[in-house]
């Protein structure tokens, strides 16, 4: 596969402008490239590290078309884009990640189907096209299990828990017609991320793995290292490695895994797949010459990839809506090294920022 | 002394929109605050990187004024700011530094002289406000030395190198009444440098001390660490924690040093101030986890400052005017930690970007 180099002074254009497109654009003005923020929404907090910015809607297809036109690569932040939008886009620059790994992540059922297909374990799940089959769900599968619209869900959202509380006569309810899957709930021992950079020639470098914490269904912590065995992290590897093969995968690419045990027959699962910078990636500014946002840019703009070696130990922490009052505590001490994304108002639940503090490198458990 | 910690969103006012403010921004936007520059320059590197910005010139002193007031904290990137424009700035704005530094950064003779009250030694001088002064100064200090301007001399700028090749005729022709200072040439064994933070309670903490080499009279490269005796970069910290503290300085602060060894009567002389962030601490963003960007940030914010350790050896090279043209041996260096700055044109002698190595740390000489 042939590609170009881009050259000092070559813009990136990023489509959505929250704190990953912040990120990234920092990134590449780092590097000598400049970014150009696409985004619908007019006080974006990227807008405001980038050298240019578009302020449309997605389905502005004309504005998407001028933003295109303008860059010397397209990449995304986030991978709820409109498919129709990245396509657009795809249509007047070179795109990274393709469109087709979006389409796969922005489709709960796809995103299954590919990775079944390719022999990759997920949990147990069906298909919900009509109500029926919640009913025909839950008999085959138990009631221990989340119904998830196939498409716009992250951080929670477009998430029903069945079980104990939720039966089926609820479920249906609260459904409305949306497509939807219907996933068994799988007993894990923790969850864990791979994030890994694959270039235009296939190379590919892994961060190491973080071991993930969620709370009210948002990420809250990061650590790394998780205190896994070594042939987990190998296996973790190899199904991202193959994941990002099957889709000629440019950029950065993450799979979230359920650990179910090193010594079972099916050790990891994998619980979604984002095809971006991950939040579970953040310690790697920190933590590692090479972050995952320099190591994204680095990738599409046709750079070798830099190492994705780490020097410290890190554990990351989000700073999530109210939490932001603690600001004071975290800049007032000497060893939190705080990330705040410029959002104005700490809405429940928004991520306004993350820190991330270090450790001396295998000093012991975090 | 009291002072303010800065919340999240304030911002940074910046006098300066070169390389130096271009990092300093991306610094202040990484911890949540936003940088405004003022430049009189149109297309400034920091400009694209800032939330806000401001082109005018210097003298306009309307336009500092209202920059300065917009803005929570005014500093520098850049000790050649007219002092006029940073005392009036002082007026509608905390400030940090103080002018009192830039005013002793700005005239060599006052740094001298700053210097040396404080026993703190440098090369021998002498004051040259005349013609005769020159020949009286070769007379006493002998014909080995360099006339330098009192002010706006940088990357040696404003020098004439006496000696076999220029005799006083020659200095004299040259000189044009310019304030100078005559300084006698020493012999040293290597140029080292200390880049410094202080925050507003006193609190200081040193970057390792790199050593310097310069081609044409800018800095070429950077090593840390630099292989000198443990007592050398114990003293080159106690001299420029005794120039802060006399300053009462807040901020990044270096001191240039000329090594004339260990052994000797005098093993340091003070070479040069710099009340900033520093070409020779450019290694602090690929080798440390809080580099000297950030913690000027931190320091001028009201902070606490970062920990200056560093991960790892380095080697930081300076991409001077037409170098640049080898940019494509960084971009596919997977080793070459690459930072532009976003100029336009590649003149000579125009500092275009740096590039860091890193290695294991004290794996031995790099």
């Amino acid at each position: 596969m042939t590609h170009k180099i881009l050259a000092p002074g070559a813009t990136i254009g990023i489509l959505g402008g929250g704190q990953l497109g912040r990120m990234l654009s920092m990134s590449a003005s780092k590097l000598g490239l400049r970014a150009h923020i696409f985004s619908p929404q007019h006080s974006s907090p990227a807008f405001e590290t980038s050298a240019f910015s578009t302020t449309a809607p997605y389905a502005d297809l004309d504005a998407v078309k001028n933003f295109a036109s303008s860059v010397d690569v397209v990449t995304t932040e986030f991978e709820n884009i409109p498919l129709e939008t990245y396509e657009h886009a795809a249509k007047f620059a070179p795109i990274a990640p393709s469109p087709k790994a979006l389409a796969i992540a922005q489709d709960r059922l796809a995103e299954k189907r590919f990775l079944t297909s390719h022999n990759i374990p997920v949990a147990p799940y069906l298909e919900i096209a009509r109500e029926a089959d919640i009913v025909s769900a839950i008999y085959k599968l138990g009631p221990d299990g989340i119904l998830k619209t196939r498409q716009l869900g992250y951080d929670g959202k477009g998430q029903i828990k069945l079980g104990l509380n939720v039966d089926a006569d609820e479920a249906i309810k609260a459904y409305g017609g949306e497509p939807s899957i219907f996933e068994q709930l799988v007993s894990f021992v923790m969850e864990i991320s791979c994030v890994a950079a694959r270039d235009y020639n296939g190379n590919i470098v892994f961060y190491d793995t973080p071991v993930n914490e969620h709370r009210n269904q948002i990420l809250a912590e990061s650590k790394v290292p998780a205190q896994i065995e070594p042939e987990l992290e190998k296996l973790a590897r190899a199904y991202t490695a193959k994941i990002a093969e099957n889709l000629n995968y440019v950029g950065v690419l993450t799979a979230e895994f359920f650990v179910l045990g090193a010594h079972g027959e099916t050790p990891l699962l994998v619980n979604e797949i984002a095809p971006r910078v991950h939040n579970s990636g953040h310690w790697t500014i920190d933590a590692c010459s090479v972050s995952q946002f320099d190591n994204h840019i680095r990738a599409i703009s046709g750079w070798a990839l830099g190492s994705a070696e780490r020097h410290s130990d890190a554990m990351m922490i989000n700073i999530v809506g109210s939490e932001l009052d603690r600001w004071q505590d975290f800049a007032t001490s000497k060893s939190a090294l705080l990330h705040l994304y410029g959002k104005g108002e700490a809405r429940p639940g928004r991520k306004m920022g993350h820190v991330t503090y270090l450790y001396k490198k295998d000093a012991g458990e975090i």
